[in-house]
């Protein structure tokens, strides 16, 4: 597999041909990482924002960093302690600011955690997610990594992020669809005003720090159900399924999008 | 595979032991086929409703009756039309009030046929559940076969029913996972005050006049989401995961429950 500066080299100097504006997203382990990732960007030329033009759309350089609601976690995922994690991850933030480079926060295990349990304190998620926020990122991803999330349990965490003065605006929230619950979830942010939601295309992903994890809620479900709340995505869900399927192939991994597999069943009966 | 006279005839003489309460479904086509349980009923000295004692729990034999909500549908499932397959259930439903044995009515592809789309006009639904209970149906079971159903078109559903004058305590919903809406479904019933949900171990099932269609909702993701919020419903989740795992496996099916698959790899690392 190539290196990360590799694959970032070769994004920057022959992005891939779309109609749509693109965001491309490295996740950088410390100072060292997004170093590489400027270094890069300086050799070919490319600058963090580039305004689209009549044939080529806009496309964002975007940075992820990883903090951990629980210590248990953070030593597994990020081997220091949560404080330590974010005291890391301040002078990356300072760094991209520098460079117009767009910074979003995750805040992993944030309603359950394999080693603690589903009883992930709200308000600890609050607080690490509105130091995240301080420190300059752009967005924060509070993240069910583990799939533990239940309605309520979601909603008791959406107002403890209110509560501590955090805006909808500023948060996205990413579902592991491993108990089934990623939907619902999903409903219960939407309601709570929630507009910014992860997922992956069939599926993909899981975590090697929690077992028996699957991946981020599938794409094309999220999106069969926004479409079906009557909500406008811009996605051609037909053509995403197919993605989904083909990516799926590729990767010989199961297809986990449900939504996916029924409108491609759909097609080909037609 | 044996006949259903044998299988029932096997059931009604050598019940399985169970600690709780057991109700018995037998899907009855027409008239001869409520003869036949009853001639096996009468024979095995069996009765529609076994009160339970300190050893054993009570049964109840139940049969179960399907109308669709299209006329497409009606045709491929049944060979009749709608009108055509209420008349046939009318004295079906007579018999088996003359014998104390509970009447289960469905009405399949209420949110969605494969033959006519997801528009299923929700008064029609509304006018076959109402007559299904008129003719002394004890409940009725409003099946979403397809899985297209989305959360505003089960409300809107729940609200013609209502309308029509129908109870909840009337009404059960089946949903398929098929488009991974079924359980964000559940949650517009459960606020609607329904209180029955159709379900099936490790999703089986499926549909053969519903290409690309999938089991119920599985029972394991069911039970989940209902503990998740609260609810108590006596079943103990990592049993029952285990059972639809053993009974995907003897079969030689997917696993469809992810909350039963998620609880079994929990179980596995312990």
């Amino acid at each position: 597999m190539a290196s990360t500066a590799e694959i970032c080299e070769h994004l920057l100097q022959s992005p891939p041909q779309s109609q749509h504006a693109i965001a491309y997203n490295y996740l950088v382990p410390n100072v060292k990482g997004l170093e590489s990732l400027i270094k890069v960007m300086d050799a070919t030329g490319s600058t963090a924002e580039t305004p689209g033009s009549a044939t080529k759309p806009p496309t964002t350089t975007e940075i992820s960093l990883f903090a951990a609601a629980t210590e248990a976690f953070s030593k597994a995922n990020t081997n220091c302690t949560i404080a330590e994690s974010l005291e890391r991850i301040r002078p990356i933030v300072a760094l991209a600011k520098t460079k117009n480079i767009r910074v979003r926060g995750y805040v992993s295990v944030a309603l359950g955690c394999p080693y603690e349990g589903p009883d992930v304190p709200p308000s600890r998620v609050a607080d690490i997610t509105a130091t995240l926020l301080e420190m300059g990122a752009d967005e924060v991803s509070v993240a069910d990594t583990t799939g533990m999330g239940t309605a309520p349990r979601t909603l008791e965490l959406l107002q403890a992020l209110k509560a501590a003065g955090i805006a909808n605006t500023d948060l996205a929230l990413h579902f592991h669809d491993t108990y089934g619950q990623a939907l619902v979830n999903t409903i219960v942010g939407l309601e709570h005003g929630i507009r910014i939601f992860d997922s992956s295309v069939g599926g993909l992903g899981g975590c090697p720090y929690s077992k028996g994890a699957t991946g981020n809620v599938s794409t094309e479900d999220l999106i069969h159900t926004l479409h079906g709340l009557g909500m406008h995505t811009g996605i051609n869900l037909e053509e995403m399924s197919k993605i989904g399927s083909w990516i799926s192939s590729e990767l010989g991994r199961f297809n986990e999008s449900r939504a996916g597999k029924a409108i491609l069943a759909r097609i080909q009966e037609q």
